[in-house]
């Protein structure tokens, strides 16, 4: 929530020189992504977003993020596209960043989605998965079980300080998903954060979906997994049965869950639930709290952890064969 | 630099029920002003800024300054304009903050203007004090005379810790500006922050100017005198005096200076150097350094406030009668 990296109207304008998408005619700094810096570019031609890559992208992995827009775009899925230079290049240094221009989608994101919202973005992350296969390049994801241990052993002292219950919480549930977590379960590029700040809507349909830097290789099924925890719980904590239907329901419409993936939601939702807690926590643990960034309260993924640790079966999550 | 006050899609869907600009495609914090949350605002029908005001506007002075907005722009100056509401509202309460909708004006500020662009903004400068006139409402300028000496006073003990020079030019300085500001020079509605993050540019030409929580009743010529502080020096600290010579050409082609006003051109931009001066040093030493909050520097205008202690006549700056 915040511009990190500054750039000029004559940086920008040297930079521009450098693509086709004529003169810029509005250039604003926006406060979004508490990751990387974002401006908000119109020019005479269209509106673009120009972002800066801060310390948590790593510049390595920008031809998988970029490449997979590129590939998803072409493919139909609404989501912002790379602009290529004149010579080519899908990316640039600017002030000492690896930056990119992508294109400008319309849409505002939801804060309260009602379900008929759940059901139109589940079947936009089935339409996700299924324009994804084919794209050539591949990208570990270094936030699963192994990445979720070394957090874990990372914050182990201190998480006990925020919350006498957090250290056993969260050495049980990893007892449990290091037993439980499925090894072969169908699997692709999945976009893994995919929150109600990353999908737009226009008139209640979704427009587009945007911030793909988690995204990764991993089981299809987690990703609907990280949907269930990001989408079906109310302020208070409680799961909402009739928004996990509607999301399981669009994802379903457009992809279909076999057997395995059906029996293993409960485990995977257990383990998306424990990777936004330890993440949330880390970043709690170390963000200054005067500095002028939005920590989230880990609090809510303790309280979904607990729900999924003691769900028993897939008709918990509204899910049937 | 910063969104304070968050406005979800829920909150700006039912505000904008009070409008007819048509219904929200896109809604995004912008990073711009470090007084008011800002917000860029499409719709189907037109783009709009809409801010929320923070704790540096009182809700009492919105009146004359969207007010003064609209007069301006029907006078046919180039800034934003308030929207008013169904019901004839300049402005609204929206999340305990007082409110406004504002026309979105397209245009980028410059950083490393040259004297072509300081004599085009000299004529806007002129084109605002003559489209000002008849506006009815009157507002103070608290930060003129008096008002130095009660920020001087509060920081008086502390300046000096910043550099030990900084109170013996502050009270050098209030000396020689009480014995000759100015009591009766031509006078209206001014600026009164005409820095270059304030004037949009498309393609070389004034495209509009912004952010008039300054604006008050003082000297036309001393608004004239913060821009030759504002525009001309450069970042060694050097003045530029083919910029101040443009800038006033520029002016003079639009609104001309009387003699009187020629003549007090040194001791205006004295007091305008000292005016951001203590405020700078005032925000300096009141801001948590942990803040994610860009400080300026308010050693550019101990330099600036120098300059002008020493120079003797108008034609230092350029100006002949």
């Amino acid at each position: 929530m915040a511009v990190y990296t500054d750039v000029s109207f004559e940086d920008l304008e040297a930079l521009l020189d450098n693509y086709d998408i004529g003169a810029p005619t509005s250039f604003k700094g926006i406060a979004e992504g508490v990751e990387n810096s974002n401006f908000f570019l119109q020019t005479t031609k269209k509106s673009y977003i120009l972002t800066l890559y801060e310390k948590r992208v790593a510049a390595a992995d920008l031809p998988f993020f970029l490449g997979l827009m590129e590939h998803l775009s072409k493919r139909g899925l609404a989501c912002p596209v790379p602009v290529r230079s004149k010579s080519g290049n899908q990316s640039f240094i600017l002030n000492g960043r690896p930056g990119a221009i992508l294109s400008f989608l319309e849409g505002i994101s939801l804060r309260r989605p009602e379900p008929i919202h759940c059901a139109a973005v589940g079947a936009a992350l089935g339409d996700l998965h299924a324009a994804s296969q084919g794209y050539a390049i591949k990208r570990q994801n270094d936030l699963s079980l192994d990445g979720w241990k070394i957090l874990a052993s990372q914050i182990h002292q201190r998480s006990g300080d925020i919350h006498g219950d957090f250290k056993s919480l969260i050495s049980n549930s990893l007892s449990t998903l290091t037993m439980e977590w499925p090894t072969a379960l169908p699997s692709g590029v999945i976009h893994a954060d995919l929150f109600t700040d990353n999908v737009l809507f226009v008139n209640g349909k979704v427009s587009g979906l945007i911030d793909f830097y988690f995204a990764c290789n991993d089981f299809y099924a987690y990703d609907l997994a990280i949907m269930l925890n990001a989408w079906c719980f109310e302020q208070d904590g409680a799961f909402n049965l009739t928004k996990a239907k509607h999301l399981i329901a669009g994802y379903r419409s457009h992809r279909e869950l076999n057997a395995e993936e059906c029996a293993a939601i409960p485990i995977l939702a257990q383990g998306a639930a424990l990777r936004f807690f330890l993440t949330r926590l880390y970043d709690w643990l170390n963000t200054d709290p005067g500095a002028f960034v939005s920590r989230k309260d880990p609090l809510d993924f303790a309280k979904r952890l607990r729900f999924h640790m003691k769900a028993k079966a897939p008709a918990e999550y509204g899910l049937w064969l």
